[in-house]
């Protein structure tokens, strides 16, 4: 096996983390960060420690804060940078890709609130299609401090083009972490951004002191909801019970490091937003998406009855418990969907 | 709406739980058990301590130890027993039913080992069908302590005759139990069987130090190959991904309450069935299941990887851990499945 050059762009838990599987399957890997501190840090001591506490990088793992050293002899773009970053960062990456197209792959999971565009929408309206190969997405439950402790682990590697899939699965599968493939990067994409909305409303679940059967019910109708408009936006709805639907799912509602979780269970017990966010002091992903989708399902007249609540919760002053009543109390239910 | 006289058989906990949810609906519930201490302890303090610790049952509902007393009056028998009980008390059953036909209804989650049998078809192979209106299966995500805490829960009554299962979605819906209906009953028995070969799994996952990142893809490839085995006999793919499906399954593998995630903890931590089996002094459902399975895939021809491995840890002796690194290891896959 010839040695592959990587760019990693995105030097957090999660762009560390893959560019340790990497690493570990011989691939040649460079980590692109923005600040020096964590560069240096991976480059003299092979440490991540804010990201990934006691966690040792292979050595032959290097980090640059130069986006164009990172990604001048890369056959392969890992994108692992926030949602909220990703067009800035896309903009850059245009400007600098020269030469040989490249295949770019992205790990982020979220909705463009403005546009209600999908991260790999957002990366092709800004990367010159003659400068890309494709662009896959690699997704699935994985929390980043497991993959780096080299746990056991599965991934979803989605494409519309299969053998682009397939690059992306042979240079990331090793024992620790299977990876899969697929075809419907839109429900790939949708499955991992909406499932943060319903890990809030586990976390508020929870906090309120419901117990498994309220959780588990809660997970299971909102990935019905989830499917229902996956569907009207054109993936196939197989795609949610997977790696990248449920099994994203099941890790975010079910773990306490889940930041998604915590500010849902925050709300739960009484908390406003506000108090929320300033005690978490940073992004939750959810509380973003849960807008983008409650705007998005009134367009396409989509029923997200789980979602809306969860928005309202959020946005409208909604009282939790008075949440959960209204949900147990809608009228009666075939469970089954036609899609 | 009229008083309607229903028996409860079993006087467990989940008979007992689904009693209290017929009680406050404000039906007629008498319980039959077999044990006089119990059947006393409802009728004269409103208690099973034993089952339901520190639980008030509903004045109104009685027990007794005299099965044609349970069922003389009623209309609709619930049966919540164990699996291995069934045949048995279905003979019983048989013979003590008189006059018009009752709806039957089942809660009971297993096949039986030696010949394949769905519960309800146990049960359609011992009550003359002149005897019965019809059976349906109530299953779905419940602990029976949440639900007698009244705590929110969702289940999913199932029916070729989708009016019989809107008979059993009348009676137990209320504001703390929402029930949705489904035709697929060989969907449902499956799932909620089968499930829990796969919470076994989620044990020794746990067990053997590994994290959610590995129960995620446990529980989520497991329901992919249930779902194989429930669609070569007969059922709707869908109902895999519903209430009986996948929420029962993240009910049961998250759930330290878990009998079967109990057993596959110590058997990941490195005790013999044997050991395991003895220490619990109960029936491990899953042990059970996993067994008759195993010969079910074989006969017709499903590769079921994961039900497999845990067969051989349980009676092949092989390690778990190396069943692990068995199942990451084998040839690459595209996730989709043709249903």
């Amino acid at each position: 096996m010839t040695k592959k050059q990587i760019a990693v762009l995105g030097a957090g838990s999660w762009g560390t983390a893959l560019a340790m599987v990497l690493a570990d399957n011989g691939e040649d890997v460079l980590i692109w960060g923005n600040h020096q501190a964590i560069t240096d840090e991976i480059n003299q001591s092979h440490k991540n420690a804010h990201y990934l506490p006691e966690i040792e990088l292979p050595k032959s793992i290097s980090a640059t804060l130069s986006l164009e050293e990172a990604i001048s002899k890369a056959e392969m773009v890992v994108i692992a940078i926030p949602t909220s970053a990703m067009r800035t960062v896309c903009k850059q990456l245009n400007e600098t890709l020269t030469g040989e197209p490249k295949l770019l792959v992205h790990v982020s999971k979220g909705i463009e609130p403005e546009t209600n565009l999908r991260m790999s929408e957002v990366i092709a309206s800004e990367i010159d299609s003659a400068k890309r190969t494709g662009i896959v997405v690699l997704s699935g439950p994985s929390h980043a401090e497991e993959v780096a402790l080299r746990h056991p682990t599965t991934l979803c590697a989605s494409s519309k083009d299969l053998a682009l899939a397939e690059k992306v699965q042979d240079v990331f599968i090793n024992n620790n972490l299977r990876v899969y493939t697929n075809e419907d990067v839109v429900g790939a994409e949708i499955g991992g951004a909406l499932k943060n909305i319903i890990a809030l409303g586990a976390g508020i679940s929870d906090g309120l002191g419901y117990g498994d059967n309220a959780k588990a019910a809660l997970m299971t109708r909102g990935m019905a909801e989830i499917t229902r408009l996956g569907v009207a936006a054109g993936s196939d709805p197989q795609t949610f019970y997977g790696l990248t639907g449920i099994g994203d799912l099941i890790v975010t509602c079910t773990s306490v490091h889940s930041r998604n979780w915590r500010a849902g269970n925050m709300l739960g017990k009484g908390k406003s937003l506000d108090e929320v966010l300033e005690s978490m002091g940073m992004v939750v992903e959810g509380v973003r998406t849960a807008k983008a989708v409650n705007g998005w399902a009134e367009k396409l007249n989509i029923d997200m009855p789980i979602s809306k609540a969860i928005y309202e919760v959020l946005f409208a002053g909604k009282d939790p418990g008075e949440a959960v009543d209204m949900l147990m109390g809608r009228k009666k239910k075939v469970e089954k969907e036609k899609f």
